[in-house]
């Protein structure tokens, strides 16, 4: 197997992009050469089989839409308040729709997973570790709320977002974000 | 076109386990006639194009899910209580979880939706409906609760689903119950 880094996740952002645009059935070695722009046959050199590409492709998600230095010190940093939660939550909705191609690739993945005990296996830890992370480091905030609190958040914001992106029409832009501050006003008690 | 009402559902519940078991991309007229057990060329005398097969599917999936008569007078009889809200929320998430293919299918058609305008179009007129009549019929309920607290269960449970359909291992079935208890809690106010 190859390793060059830069390819490898040159290789890993095509295959992101080939599942947005044709679903996981339309991802094949071929194909994520050509949107990567590398000669035939170079992703076969990097991953062993399909599963394999779409196991890593999944990993990846969690590396592009993972927050900025910046963003994590808005965490640490804002007042210990409800409006702050709000105003965090707004920039993890904005931030994922920002990366609208990787999280329908996600979905993707996902509906693969029903598909492929491997693949399941691998989405389960990470979004296990993705969970255990934010009510971790939300405890740790000092921040209003409890581990249901980011729980809660967590399912309606992530419905949310698959409502933009594949239904954009449902919640005007305005909707959304009264619904973003009604979640996080209740979700979090007291 | 021909018009057998059952000859067509049961083309239409055949392109839903072609949706769930092979994605948007597997759903052909010949895998369609496969699965329904009809000869081939039957889909093609019944839906003019694919388009059309995606966008009846879609339409088909909220006849399959639709609320027993029973389950809708458990609204209107119940006691006008938090409690029996979280009763019928139990409800609906099972519901929804025993129509697993349906929903998993219904998950491949908004992705699809991304990529075919009059899917699009369809589903969004199809889910806003849903939204409001759940909004309405609660309001009339006399239940506790306001359209914020439909709109966030609505949210909220979504996600649920999609997390229990695609990767089981997140949350046990004792951890959901918990949730759907905690979700309705904190989105009635009061």
């Amino acid at each position: 197997m190859r390793t060059n880094p830069e390819r490898r996740q040159a290789l890993l952002d095509g295959a992101i992009e080939v599942l947005a645009a044709e679903g996981a059935r339309g991802l094949t070695f071929r194909a994520v050469d050509k949107q990567a722009g590398v000669p035939a046959g170079t992703a076969s050199n990097y991953f062993a089989n399909r599963d394999e590409l779409l196991t890593q492709a999944g990993i990846r998600f969690y590396e592009v839409i993972a927050p900025s230095a910046e963003a994590m010190a808005q965490v640490s940093n804002g007042p210990r308040t409800k409006e702050h939660i709000a105003v965090l939550m707004r920039e993890v909705v904005s931030r994922l729709e920002s990366h609208r191609t990787a999280y329908l690739a996600l979905l993707e993945l996902r509906l693969e997973a029903t598909r492929r005990p491997e693949l399941r296996a691998v989405l389960t830890e990470r979004v296990r570790a993705d969970v255990e992370f934010n009510i971790r480091n939300h405890l740790a905030s000092g921040l209003p709320g409890d581990a249901d609190s980011v729980l809660l958040l967590y399912l309606a914001l992530n419905w949310l977002i698959v409502e933009h992106l594949t239904l954009p029409g449902i919640f005007t832009e305005e909707q959304s974000l009264a619904l973003i501050e009604t979640a996080v006003e209740r979700a979090i008690p007291g």
